[in-house]
């Protein structure tokens, strides 16, 4: 029987499959009877589940980051979809469809990959070239870009969300130059795509998403220049020749100041066309990632506003369907 | 003889051609004696000039916005040329060839409006191609539209800087818009289109560039919504039926929205996808438009960094002429 | 037998009478049970109320709106009364005496209506004093503005709230302006009076309150500006002669920058005497009342101090019932 | 001769009288020689002079304070009236009619400190009334409240200020009141009255004005309490028994939050009715004083717009004379 | 049998034994049962505790701030200790060692009390060290300065907190001082001694620990001014001689302004040497002090982070218990 | 004849001695004639100087970073001393008695690297004290080191000022180490040592002092990083052991969150004990620094107040130059 989709379920429904388990509490309920409280997802969300009475004993059986069967039913909880459980059990992850609960899947991921080292070689700048070649060649940094989420809420907070975000812009980056020549195209191309690469190990995502401990108490725009000097000096090691200094400085500016303000923890501000050019467009399609997620997983359905999100400081219009177009839709018609 | 323009101009040169006139003042020197101080611009950039010794005579046989025939040399004045003038006298317009005072010929604007009706009647939503319709068939509002600065001081300038950076807003769209199927693409190329159309009225551009009391009192996001309800109501009596209540208002909550933040006077922030958009592509260009004049202008020719900007708070980075390509470049030849 | 207001009930009591519903909803409790919660007030105040074991049936047998007959009784829960339901029945409007229902009766908006005709038609000022009339001639427009709240919540957030808040504001105004003798007191009077009007259409009052969707994309203080213009425009009609401009656009400049400051969505800053006097009036006016409610309303019957109140980044002093006048009032006695 | 005051100077007139002088600084100029600069003023204002070829001699002659006569004539500067003199000698204060240099006549202030009298004696709360009593009766206190300036620039920094404002904002307090019954009137007024009382030791205002070196380190919020303990001792001596606690608390309390904010240097924002009502008031007052002053003041006159004041970050709108009445008292007549 | 002490409760103990009691509610549980909640502290900390069907009898049994005899079990509830009550009594002051309630002992007290008066005693300006003898002696204020908390929650609540942070803050003064020549170490003693002197009244601590109305009207920058003022009158009594007016107005500055910025309530900023190292000092030991318990009370006991601190806007690092010395220890061996 | 300093001219003074020079502008005047000016120091501070109708001549004639013999006299301008120039001649490097020029004498130097390595080398902690020892032991690192100033302005801004600064810090916290047993020592002695290191390439002070391009782009913070990750790598082949990860990330951390908050180009927050501490402390002695220079240079000697500091946004207070001690002086003797 094909999977039903946590996108899929409705109130009042029977379920019985494989979720992916995240964030396990237990805790009592009033009259201090112990509940279980876990995430379930696939790949295209996640739903809270209870389960009534619940123990240790299955507290302790299974991990967060595992596979799990759950066995129970939805109903509407303020608004949102709950799940109740009867029974769950550990699931190996052998006997699993990875795609279920990848939101891209491993072709999707090849063509990402395939489509950032097409980006990257055909850059005019040889010094770049060579410079991206350096990243393209390392089987660990690239097994690890192409897996790592862009976050771990907000947008792109998916196995793979790193390099899809980074393609994305990439593409908005070949776009755009051609409008600003004072632009330098590689330059910005290879900013967009070094960007967060100190993302691959600020995050960890092996089980469930979280910063590591680096990741917090460095950060990946620091960390970005490491990983930056040391490809530096391969492909310095590789050309035989010094990479420009001015050229290495420009992408490291691009690096530590992509926040674009002291208070989103950039040590320094934009001060080229680049890195002032990149920070717009990632904060760009970081929004519209966001916005985009919201205004369609917004659990209220009828109503024409998303809740209030307290961290963009307002709600968002949803509106009508297709309130833009259905008078013009008839009218055209005619 | 052709012009020497004033981007073109050095020390110690002598001067005696026509240049715009603008900012006069007439000032005592420290030991109480009169002089006349003036700016003199033509399409490149202006220069601040001095007559000595001047009176009341001088100050009142010209305005500002005039042509005047300057005389005189230039002089290196704390690290920027000035013109000492020994005389200085008004000219009729009719001599004058305008293409010397304007940075964008008659030809650019030509085109550039082209360009603006090609995009807007390209677009697929017959309701907004409608509205837009009866923006360009107004002949009064798009020979302002067509003149109009994009600022007084800052980014776009100069006549037509409103319509140079609308169109560049709209190009921008147009080639970003397909990487976000979520984008509603006509809304968006229709939103800056008219972003700032209440810019129009806001400023005032025949003699000088100055805000009008409504720009300052009232301003030109409120301005535009203005327009647009004019417009919108010309659109329905066409059309013989209503626009779409909906589309209207995502249309006047991008112009009301699109400075972004409260605090660069915008009275909501954006709550649509689309609005979020232009908000940021047109920060964007208007960032990028600023910082390119800059680097371009800064006076201190030998240094890597441009003055201080407090508006910005920062300095830019200049660097050297060819950092980047200087050492790929040769290792490209061989 | 009278009716037991909100404000009278006490823990412990049966309750059997007619209240005004909204916001309900349906909840599961820990047990995977459902209930209905919901808001039921009277001219006096709101209590919340729960119906346990509740199901769709009765959810859907009345709208938020309505007027229901609750029975059941009352209970302390955390500090405030809360009402425990046993039945809910939807009564039609006809058989309610609506002023058991409103903050202000029938006959407190007439006399509100009144006052505001009396204070626009004593203005000197012939021209404001016309274009005040095209307003009050307008059955449509008064007709909305002697029944919109000044809000949804915060303050004056009940049926003829705006009026109330307006005339109040005016009353002060008229109080006030003969201290400043460089106030243009009708100016600053025709502001007052208009500087909320965009609420009319801001915020939607059938059926509880709640912001429009134009409320929330373009805001009451554009709003504004597009009722004035309409009504500047029925006035040059009426009066076969334009309405001098600087007067309409010190107007709107008062209507756009009333809130004072950007971070409170002002697309502008006053800049004329009667625009900071109106934004400083406004503001003292919601925060009294608003104040006053809470000093009134505040739950924690036995303590000096009310809540934290997060909004106002404070907590508000009750201090003694006659903490000021106590001993005062003894000694004068003697 | 009657004088000719400095708000009557205009450009080339020659001037002999005597003005009050202040900021007097010997420098100088780009050739090395020395010139004296002080301000000189009457009580329409202040006006800058210079004296070329100046010495040791003259600069030592005078005091700032002093009365002195000026010899010379007036130029206009940089758009102002600035004064050349060519003599400049100290004149004792006994041969001077100190009206002249007053903005507030001896009568305007007996009037106000009579006025003062009044509103405190006329409060129904015998305990204030007491307490206000011993404030009056201190002749040392009322000499300084009566002298003090309310600041050194900013609005009403001259002699008498204080008391001017303190008296303005009572009668604005004694007609607000009765609109919002939940004030406690008698508890506002004495407020009012006390808010600004630390001023009397914060400023140093004998010769010229200038901020004592308590009121930049302690600052006049806390030197009212201090001022206020000392008051409530002797009124507590007097009535033979205790002012009531919370009273004195409530008037503390409105004295140290009475600038509204902390960033304005409030240690406690306000948190009752008064407390609330005290600050908006003040600074209604405050900012309509700024506002006037500059709009009246503003050397600019053919501009509609005053200068661009980075205190308030706006410039005001002065626009035509009598821009608003114009037309409509033309029709009026008709 | 010794006391089982709060920090040492884990999950599943039965427990039978006195606690502090504080913050006592009555609330209903959904069902519309009550149940009572309270918090119950020993020296080591507080945990919370309920107990199911609780009436207005033991509700009433006991008061915040006594002693109670608590019989029940304990839980894991979201992380935390959390106590089942099946029984509470009151228990006489009398029969309860204090010491086991008290973090500090009387015998800390004693010799933080000694230690305070050795520092003061030792410092070599007379003037000074009168004025603090007249602190000293005062055995009223003494008693209070001993026993009251440095605040409510944050860093050092709990009784004698005030007097350890103070004594702390000297100690770190006196090491400093030496490397600062410029910095007048008697005076900053004597600001480090009286800064926070206004807590023995802002706070009442009889009975758990709160504001008092003046503490939170007027606060204790403030009102350490008004203690001070009298103990300076005190001294020059004592002395026979004025106290050096500059002397005074440095210490007041001190205490002022030593929350450092407007935002935490300063209504000056620091303006002396010894103000900013004050500030700075005293902003140090709260910051290590508030972090250190933070850091060890963190009931996460598995995570090498601390939950994320609102206040702080930031998580802590925990790391490993040895994780920076293990290492380096072995090595050190060998 | 002995050197007359910077600090001791007076006005009126002949001057024929050797500076430093730097920041040399050519510029006209009024009338149009060219004159020099240029900035003159020595070790004691520095003083302006201009040479009327100078020309390219002796503009070219030396560099910023010369010493130059300054033959003319001084006068007071506005308040400051400044120097008339009659003739400025370039002088050898080698005939110029360094310590003249420097605040620091190599002698100062030498005790201050003694005494850095004393610290380091006295640490406990093994693995601190190796790492410690890659850096000593570096040469050219330790050159660098002893020669770089803490700054291009503000505090430290001398020769051997990193140095100082460091040192101090490393004083401070060996002092203050003992209050807080929390601490770890040698890891906050270690960061206080590292925490500026990235400064000896942020900045270049081979001639005058200046940002680098890397300094202004990327930023000593993130700068030291890169240095400390080269010396934990060679301590690691040195110890034939890797140096303990989490030990490496807490000074990595207490580099990049030294400034505090992000507004001071922090991109991290200290979430250490250590970095808090480290955050403090570094700021306090700064300020120190800053507040004791320009309390010691303020030019207007008979003032009680420096000029207000737009910077700190505040003025000092001088006070009295024995303001404290005065009075209890003379009662010592007693």
């Amino acid at each position: 029987m094909s999977r039903r989709f946590v996108s899929q379920l409705g109130p009042q429904e029977s379920v019985d499959q494989v979720f992916l388990a995240s964030d396990k509490q237990l805790r009592p309920n009033r009259s201090g009877n112990l509940y279980l409280q876990v995430e379930l997802s696939d790949r295209t969300g996640s739903v809270g589940a209870r389960m009534w009475n619940a123990n240790d004993h299955v507290y302790n059986s299974f991990e967060n980051g595992d596979y799990v069967r759950a066995e129970g039913s939805t109903q509407l909880f303020q608004g949102a979809i709950q799940m109740i459980l009867t029974r769950l059990t550990r699931v190996a992850a052998g006997g699993v469809s990875a795609d279920e609960f990848q939101l891209l899947t491993a072709a999707d991921l090849d063509r990402l990959v395939l489509r950032l080292g097409e980006m990257l070689r055909g850059m005019e700048n040889l010094s770049l070239r060579n410079l991206a070649e350096c990243f393209l060649l390392d089987e660990e940094f690239m097994a690890k870009f192409a897996r790592a989420p862009a976050g771990v809420k907000n947008h792109h907070a998916y196995l793979g969300g790193l390099l899809e975000h980074t393609v994305k812009l990439m593409e908005v980056v070949l776009r755009i130059a051609p409008c600003y020549p004072a632009l330098d195209r590689d330059l910005l191309l290879t900013g967009a795509f070094l960007h967060d690469v100190g993302k691959i190990d600020e995050l960890s995502y092996d089980r469930g998403f979280a910063y590591s401990d680096e990741g917090q108490l460095v950060g990946h725009l620091v960390m970005a220049v490491g990983l930056l000097d040391q490809k530096v000096a391969e492909a310095e090691r590789l050309a035989g020749e010094p990479v420009v200094e001015e050229m290495v400085l420009r992408l490291k500016h691009m690096l530590v100041s992509h926040h674009g303000e002291y208070e989103f923890g950039s040590p320094k501000l934009p001060m080229t066309l680049e890195a002032i050019a990149l920070a717009f467009l990632d904060n760009l399609d970081a929004k519209l990632a966001s916005f985009s997620q919201q205004l369609r997983d917004d659990p209220n359905v009828d109503s024409r506003w998303t809740a209030y999100n307290s961290n963009l400081r307002r709600k968002l219009f949803k509106g009508s369907p297709n309130g833009v177009e259905q008078t013009s839709g008839n009218t055209e018609d005619s």
